[in-house]
Parts: C-alpha cells; structure tokens; sequence
C-alpha cells in the first residue's frame, strides 16, 4: 500500500542536539575565559561534557561541578558561574540548529501531500522547547511526547497513538529515527516502514559492528532497517518512490 | 568623621526589579497572543501579576498558573507555556535595568574616591546574576548577599561584614536602600548613616502614613532616615559634603 505519513523521532534525527549542546557549552566556556577564569576554553569544554558524560546532558548543576574543581574564592566562583549561565542560557535561547535542510525535507513532505508526526520518547515541555527553538512548531499534525502515554519506543503505546492522531494504518507509514533498538525495532513490530537516520546515531560504529543485532525487551533480536539515509535531504525522492 | 564609603542594597534600589518582571511578563504576553492565545496581551499581564501576588515574583510556575485556567489542549497549552518561556527568557537574558543613571553615579563615588559594597538580602546566585545582567559587577569591593552570613538585614552581620571586607568604620559608611526596616534601622544600629532610596520603596506611602514608625525585631521603632533621595544622581553631592 502507498505512503501517507511520516513520522520522526526528534533529538539526533531532525535536531542536531550534539550540535546544540557544543554550542552552548563553548558560548560558556569562551564568556568565562574573558573574564578571565583560570583555564582554556578548549579546557572548560571538555570538562563540562565530563560532566554531561557523568551525569547526562540535562544535569542541571554542571557549571557548578566543573567551577568548583579550581577551588576559587566563593564569590568569584559564583560570578563566573552565573557569568556562564548567562551566556550558555543567551545561545540556548537564541535557537537550536536542525540538521542541514531540514525545515526544506519537512515543507517538501508535505507538498507531495504526507501528513507528518513527531514520536518522542523526550520530556513534552522539553520536546516543544526544543521544536519552538528550531522553528519546527508547526510542521507536524500530531507531537507524541513520553507523557502522553508513559511508554518509551519501541513499546508500541507511542506509535499507536500517532497513527491514531493522523487515522493512518502502519502499512502506510516510514518511521524515520536514529536508534535501531527504539525507533528501528518499534517501527517494524507495527507493520511500519523503518528508515534509519544514520547520521544522527550516535552509536553507529557500534551498531555497524554488531550487524544490526541489539538487545530489546531482554532478547537478542536482528534488526535491519527497510531504509538507510545520510541526509534529511534523501527522504523526499524516497518517500516520492512509496507512494506510487 | 568623612566619608569613605557607600553600602547599596541591590534589589529596589540600584535595579529596578519591579520593572524588569513587567518587562519579562510582558514579552511572554505578547509572543503568546502573537500565537493566537485566547487572551489579550494586558490581561495575560494581569493573570501573571495575580500570580507573582500569591507566590512570589520568584515563582517557577508562574506561565503553567496562568495557562491552566484556559483548560486547552494539553498539547497546545504546552506548545503556548513553552513559546511564552522562550520569549520571557530570551528578554530575561537581554539584560536587566538598572535604575536611570546608576552606572553614572557608581562611577562618579568611585572617581571621588569612595569604596563601594552591596549588602543584599538576595541569593548569592539570584545577585550575581542580577549584578551582571545589569552590568554593574565589577563596580563593588564587597558584594555580601544572604549566603555569606545567614542573616537578613537589620541583623548586624551583614553590614559587619561588608566593613570587615572594606576595612571600614561604621561612622565612616552611608547605607543606601529602599526598607526602612531593614537598610535604614540595620545601618542606624550599627552607627552608619541611613539614606532612603525613596524612588524603590515599594511600600513608601504606608511608611509616610506611619510617620516612620516600623516593627522590628518585635517592637515598634521610630526609624528616621539621615537622608532621602529621589534619584540616584542625587548622591554623589550628598557624598561630596560628607567627606569634607
């Protein structure tokens, strides 16, 4: 059966959050050296992603674990620290950057006349954060968050309340994402088309290693996506091809 | 004795807070109705200072208060709370006023010679990013705040520890601030001069009305301020004849 909707995950398959997350960790750490904190910006970068490493990258203290390793005089310490809060925060709310061409891919889908779903295992409130930020607010018929169900992918509690909002059967869907064990495997449980956003994996190597074996759901299970693209780009000749 | 240094209050007195919420409050408005946001941009203002009433202007939840009495679409009560966010921050993070002509006047005591320090109530945090927002952190040789001591003004510590930190003697120091209770019965106590930063108090006719008298520490005091003032600028002279 032809093609109808599409749906996306959304952090590392249409938002660069990698990207994102250099950006305002470096906007910190260069505002920090200007005003003349004890280390490089090169230094504090890599600390700060020590941090995000440790504790993830929504931790919310992580300039005060990186400020406090110097031992600096209270204040002091907390002048660079909101020093850096602000300038992190200014770059975070001056925008998120999709990947290259995405708002381009989305409006084009959506010409050829595919309806288009966001299916996120992100918070709600971070997930319109992140799509308002991006410019990306209104290009989806249906945003499907971990709140509205309470499941992540690949349970398929989040897909199937997509396909509800948009009346769409699975046969007639591409899930487009970057995890194999979430997006990948969740999709094809339903019956939808799976197209693996490789670059936004941020284990690749990793999958490609293993040949599409991942663990889920306590099992080892061989995952192979229908469809592989390295651009956002390669989607509307794609999709143009299933709809016929 | 002259004059050698001057004590600033923060909050009310060298920044104008009150207009700074109205300023954030008002961007939020504005992006939600810009939205289509059932509500007009004065009354969504209205609703957010209902709020900061109840709570405290330092509230978390301020926009999520305000967009549940609508009863929209969770979705849609998301998509606005989050626009609101981005746009309440990104006027948040432009920078704060400090009040008419405050960097002038810091500059013209410091060019008479006078050490300046902040004794605030206010977080350490809070402080310094309100100090640096508005431009003014690197106009002080002291900045004390609520975590250096554990005590609010007109408790003695504070102000001892702004003048330990300055060297100072109290007769040599003006404090300057817009709590009669606080900043001028504090700074009397200790031997300081008091100046009342009347433009700030945000409580200034019920002050007239009591003729001076305010409860501190459990009893009614007569608390008489060495001096007013209606503008900033209208210190460096008052400085200059106390140095003589």
């Amino acid at each position: 059966m032809a093609l109808t909707a599409v749906f996306f995950d959304l952090d590392n398959t249409l938002i660069d959050y990698a990207g994102y997350k250099l950006k305002t960790a470096t906007a910190a750490a260069e505002e920090m050296a200007k005003r003349g904190f004890p280390d490089t910006v090169e230094n504090i970068v890599k600390k700060i992603f020590d941090v995000y490493r440790k504790h993830g990258m929504e931790y919310q203290k992580t300039m005060y674990d990186v400020i406090v390793q110097y031992g600096l005089e209270v204040n002091k310490a907390e002048m660079f620290q909101q020093a850096s809060l602000i300038a992190y925060n200014r770059s975070k709310f001056a925008g998120i950057s999709p990947y290259p061409g995405t708002g381009r891919t989305l409006r084009k889908l959506k010409w050829m006349g595919l309806n288009l779903a966001i299916v996120s295992d992100g918070l709600r409130n971070k997930a319109w954060q992140r799509l308002l930020l991006a410019g990306l607010e209104d290009r989806f018929e249906a945003v499907v968050t971990r709140d509205d169900t309470g499941e992540l992918k690949p349970h398929r509690a989040p897909f199937e309340l997509a396909l509800q909002r948009l009346k769409a059967k699975p046969q007639n869907v591409m899930m487009v994402g970057d995890t194999i064990d979430g997006d990948m495997y969740g999709a094809q449980q339903l019956g939808m088309r799976a197209c693996h956003a490789a670059f936004g994996a941020k284990d690749r190597k990793e999958n490609e290693a293993k040949g599409g074996l991942v663990r889920v759901e306590r099992r080892v299970v061989l995952v192979k996506p229908d469809f592989v693209i390295n651009k956002l780009r390669e989607l509307p000749p794609l999709a143009a091809g299933l709809m016929k």
